[in-house]
Parts: structure tokens; sequence; C-alpha cells
């Protein structure tokens, strides 16, 4: 398989509410389905100490790591580095995600080091300036979350999903462009989608239903349905 | 006097380094130089404190505040609160300096409340990649520092210089470009501003020069002479 | 005056919410408070480029910084140095507070250097485990305030605050002890002296006030009452 | 084997510097030294990415995170789940040093949570002041390495170590010591434990040694050779 991301993709994002076992039973559910669907790509992010097993357990998802520092190796105990993650199995990275900001400093020597190793960056940002500030950077996918809605079971308007794919492929059209605020239904993924996303994904709307297994297919299914019926 | 900075400019960044009488007395020192040279724009970085104190005293240069924050009136104890600081006087402030990084949404925050109230934003750059990233956030005046280069009295050599303000002008045209690694005489910033920046400034090499008010002197006098030569 | 902060003292903590003129009109009445009822300290926390203009506007407050770095002249843009707010009248500091919180290392540093100068700490701690570790670094007055509780409106009961006022004069009694969590009326300020606190504060409370200053007078009143009563 | 950590005990600490298959082979030359010493402790830290691998190849080391957060499974993208780590096979974490500082808060509440789950701490301190300040904390050894010292080749003096010593000692005789400034060479290793160090460590001494697996070998013989002198 290629770590490329490609659209549609869907990033199964469990944060630090799962580890162990319970996180890697859902990473081989995530595996069937993106085995099933060879056209879009899966991403699930672990925890840095779960990436070997996950990786291990895997063969279609993209490991994904949730954190990287733009180091090289030497110095720096406690930080994440590139190497490191890389060699567990980690294929892409999150960066810059609200609840573990960078500085811009940080954020541009990260995403040079991704690209020396062939880590697929997901940066985030919290509204259109800084959406074109981390597109100019060298992003690969950028995740638009306005900050006051992660959490709040509300999603971005088509209007704010218009405007932000419209900022960010003006500078770069092979960047890819995620939108996942509010995701907590199959329902959400798919109107995301059909709104012009690339990709889309989900934390909590899966960790705490009932079925998080079924809740898995039932959004990566709104995804390819909406990604059919787009053309 | 407007405040709105100009080519060519000098910013006098005496840091930490001063405070209170001392630093008053050199404030008033560039502000006769401010005077004498009205064509150009002469800035003085200040601590938050003697903002007030600098602003009564003089009437030609832009007194800068250090750093601040993009917040609104509120909560944030320890916070640089912008209405504080443009209320004491200041009219220009640095952001993002490698000593005070900033994230990127703290960045994009600050430059915004800086418009919202008029006050000029000197933003640092450690790399060609994140001149274009803050270029694109709209700061006013870029300040591009190779970090390896602070404090060690060696200068941007002119291929970076050519470099830096290509990338950033390509941008936005009417952002002026901030070179000041290694300034630590007049020859230095006579160089500087010959090879095509649009202001330079001097920490150190001014106040640890045996007659600061001097070498600023002598600093102001080069920065004229390249920018009268450059036409 | 003198500025070692006694039992009882009283903090009027505007944050970020005040500045110029608003901010001075209020200092001036809690001047006249403070002169008013010399048994007490009376201090009053402005952002940085305000202290010079508070500080000569008034005589029987305590002048405080929200923050400051434990650096010591020379570099540091953007940081806050001591000797400037020092020098602008400043003879108290906020340290760690939840919304502007402190490493180790830099909090035991700006500790050091607000000795060296003469300067009153008055560090935040979210926990008892947090108090006893700021008491042995040496603050002068400790506010125990668990982050749980800020801008809830929900004071801390007696059993807290019997607990830390023990964890921290067990370590050092000649610590004052600041209980400040959900100070809205003058009666929250009464009971949490009654209940053996050293001093207590309020920012929002007053600042949000139909008559701010009127609320001002009611708090130091109802703090002044209850230490009598105390005995 | 137990997890408690025991005085004598030595920290290879490769940092950033080793991961993956040189970092395997050398933890499990420790693990074997282990074996043959098991009156002392030894513990290798490791990037989180390979805890799960190093674990899984020795048993007699203490496999050390670098640096973990204070959270509980839920949000917080990018942190360190404590969790996480535990199930990967670490028994013990390097918290809050100069390399990956920890606020006052951050690091109380990653104390608690190692408690919580049977990880022990090793919390570094700059100062004596600081070294105080986390013994009271609960930290379960405490590596007081002065700021300066680290990566100049420069051990800390009998003085230091015996001033750090007491002050700890007094606070909690259980707290093991570790002296580890400038550690270089067998002789280092052998003369910090004489002078009473608990336990000591290495991290360029040995990776950058012409054989990295002889040099810990004659340190952990050392350390050894020092402990059974001391009595």
């Amino acid at each position: 398989m290629s770590n490329k991301i490609k659209y549609p993709f869907f990033v199964f994002n469990p944060k630090s509410y799962l580890y162990g076992e319970e996180l890697l039973k859902l990473a081989k559910h995530a595996d069937e389905l993106a085995l099933k669907y060879p056209e879009c790509s899966i991403l699930v992010t672990v925890p840095f100490a779960d990436i070997m097993a996950v990786k291990n357990a895997t063969q279609n998802i993209i490991v994904t790591a949730q954190h990287m520092d733009g180091i090289v190796p030497g110095r720096g105990i406690g930080h994440v580095l590139p190497e490191s993650i890389y060699h567990a199995g980690a294929r892409a990275v999150f960066l810059n995600h609200a609840e573990r900001p960078m500085t811009v400093a940080a954020l541009a020597q990260a995403i040079k080091r991704a690209k020396d190793l062939g880590i697929e960056t997901i940066v985030c940002a919290d509204s259109i300036a800084e959406a074109k500030s981390v597109a100019i950077m060298g992003a690969d996918v950028i995740l638009c979350e306005p900050t006051e809605l992660i959490g709040t079971g509300q999603t971005s308007d088509s209007s704010y999903i218009e405007q932000t794919n419209q900022a960010i492929k003006e500078i770069d059209e092979t960047i890819l462009v995620m939108q996942a605020a509010g995701i907590s239904t199959a329902d959400d993924v798919y109107r995301t989608i059909e709104l012009g996303a690339d990709g889309t994904g989900c934390t909590s709307g899966i960790t705490n239903a009932d079925s998080p297994a079924g809740m898995l297919t039932d959004m990566v299914d709104a995804l390819m349905k909406a990604y059919r019926e787009r053309g």
C-alpha cells in the first residue's frame, strides 16, 4: 500500500481515550474497512507507545502519530524523535492541534523533518489566516477546526468549508482539506464530504458509541457514499 | 508624526539590558536622531513597564513593545493586553522573537489585534519557510534572523538577504524586510541596507559600546548614507 | 508605608479587564481605603504598562505586577525584567497563576530575584501538594485556588481552608495564606477571613458590579469586620 | 523482579540519540548487567515508541519513559498518557528535565498519576531550592543536575552532593538522590557514588564511546565497586 493520504480519507482519532488492547481491536477493525475500500485512506491516531503494536497488527491503515518534534537524533529527552516513530511504524503525524499547539519555528522544523522521512503531515489550523499560513509551510493535509467548535457537536457550515477550501487550494491545490469539527454521526460524515471536504474524522462520536466498531463502519460507509455521489 | 513604519528604518532594541533612567536617556537621544532624519523611522523597544515614561519623553520615535498577547480585555492575568500597551504609548510591537516564540494560533490572534488597534507588527522568522508563513498572516515588517546567527556578530550574506526579500515581497510587496543578524558596527548597518534590507537594528552593539549614544548616532547616520546612495 | 504584606490583606485583581483611566480611578479609590484602614494591606494588580501611572497616583496600596520572569538584565526580549517593574513602582508580584503557569525552574528563579529586589511574591497553587511545594521555595503569600473553582462563584469550604493553612504553616508559619476562589460578594470576603484565611481578593465580582468602587469598599469593610471579630 | 528503584542504581539515558535496533542491542546488554548485579537497579530510558520493543526483549532492567503527562484517559492529543506507557512496559519515568521542563501544576499531577499506576518517578531539579520543592511533592528519585553543568563534562563536587543529599533526606529520607552532571568515564561514576550519591547515569559518554557496550559495562562495574567499598 502507499502511505500517501488520498481523497477521500477518514481519520479515527481516539486521542488519549484508548490504548492497549481496546485500541488494537478497533485499529484491526479499521484495517478491515481499509481493505474493503481501497479507494480511500483510513488513518488511526495512536499514542506513541502503541504505534508498534498497532503497526504489527495491521496492513491497510495509515498508522498516525499524535505529534512529533522537529528534532534530529541527539539530545532532547522527552521529545518525540521523528526517526523513532517512523521506525515503530508511523507514516503520518498530527501537528499543531489546539490541544498540542506548536510555535511557528517548531512547526516549520517538524514539517521539514516529516518530508525528510516520508511522514505525511496533518496540520491543524483554527482560522483561515492560520490555514493559509500552514499551507505555505508545506502541510500535506490541513485540518480546519474552528477552535470554538471542538467537542460541541456542531459541524462547520458550508460557507466555512467553501472558504477554507478556496483559501488553501489557491496556495497549493494538492493539499487535502480535512473538516472534522463536531462530527458525531454517520450523517455528519456524509454531509461534510458532500459539502466539499476531502476528508473527515471523529473522536468521541466513536469511542463513546454503544458499538464503537459499528459506528466506525457506519462513518466509513457514509464517507464512501458521499464520495461516490460527488463523483 | 505617522506611526507607519517606512523604509529605511532602524530599531534600537535594548531587550532587557536597559530600563528606567538609562533607557530614557538613550530613547531621548534616538528621538533627536528621528527629528534630524524625518525620512526614516526609528523604533525603540522598551520593557512594558517603561512604555509610558519613554512615550511621555519623546515625540519622533515609534515606541515599541517587546511582545503582546492577542487577547481582548477580560481574564488573562500576566498576559500583555494590547489595549494596555497602546494606551501607554506603544505604536509597534515585536512578535515571535526566538527568545519569545509564539504558537501559530497565538501569533495569528496577536496580528489581528494589532491591526484592530493600529499597532505595527514586526514579526520574527528564523527561516525562509517561516518568513513566508508570517508574510501571509499579515505582518507589517518581517525580521529575518537565522536563529543560528543571533549574537554571533556574523551578519546575513547577500544571498540570504536577496532570497528572503524575494520570498516575502512575492507574497506582499508592501511588507518591509528587516535584517539584523550580527549587526555590531555602523559598517554592518551600511552594508545591510546596501544589500537590500528595508531596515535593520541592534542590541548589544549599542548597549555595550563605550558610548552607546555615539554608536546609535553612527548607526543611524550609516543607515541614511546607504539609503541615499541606494536611491 | 511598608511594602511587607500583612494580615489581613485584600487583593483587587482586575487582571486584563481594566487598564488606563478606568483602572487608575479604581486604584485611587483603593488607595483611600488603604489610608482609612492602615491595619490591613491592599494590593492592586495592574498590567505592566500601567504600573508607573498607578504608582504615581497612589501612596497607600501595594502596586502589584501580574507576573515577572526570573531574569537578570541582559537578553530576553518580551520577558518581564524584575528591575523594570520595580523601577516603575511594583512592590509585589503574582507568580504561577493558572492562567500564567510557570515551570518549577522559572518559579524558583523568579522567587529568588524577587527576594533580591524586595518584591513580595504571591504564588498560586492549585492543590495542597503544590502549596507545600511553593511554600518550601520561599513564597511570601500563597494563593490556594483549586483550579476547578476559578470563576465558578463557588468558594473554598472550611475544610479546604483549614487543610491548606495547616500544610503551609507547618512548613513556614510566616507565610500568609490567601483564599480567593469564587469570591463575588462582601459576604464571601467576610466568611473567607472568618474561616481562617489571612487574605482574599476579587476580580469580576468588582469589575462587573454595578458600582465597582462601591463593591470594593464593601469588600474591604467586610475584610476588616471579620478581622476585628477574629481578634 | 521488583520495579522499585534501589541504591545503588545506574541510568543509561540515551535521550534521542538512539532508537530501534541500536537501542535494543544496548538495552539487552544492560539487561545482562542487571542480571549479573541483582543488588543494583539498572534503568534504560527509551523513546515512547520504543518502550514495547525494549520491554519485550528484556527482563531485568527497568524500562523508563523520558516524560509523561499527568492526564487521565480522554482528550489530549499528542500528550503522553500514563496508562499507555505503563501498558507498553514502562515502570519508571523522567519528569521535569531541563530539556523538557514542566509547570508546577503539571509536575504535581504527573507525580500523582505515577503513584496511581506504580510508575517510579525520577524528577529533575536544577538547584537546591528546586530539589526541596520536588522532594515535598513526592518524587521517588531526584536528579540533581545544576543546569550549567549539563554536557560540560564537569561533575558536581563533593560539597554540592553533600548539600543536596542533606536537603532532600531531611524532607524524606527514603528519596534516592541521583547525581549525573558531567559523567563521562567509569571513574566519574566511581567517584560520584563514593561521594555519596545513591545513583548516577550517563548519555553521550556511552553513546559516543568507541564501544558503547564496553563503556556501559565499565560504568556499571565502577558503580558496584564504589557501592561495595562504601559498605
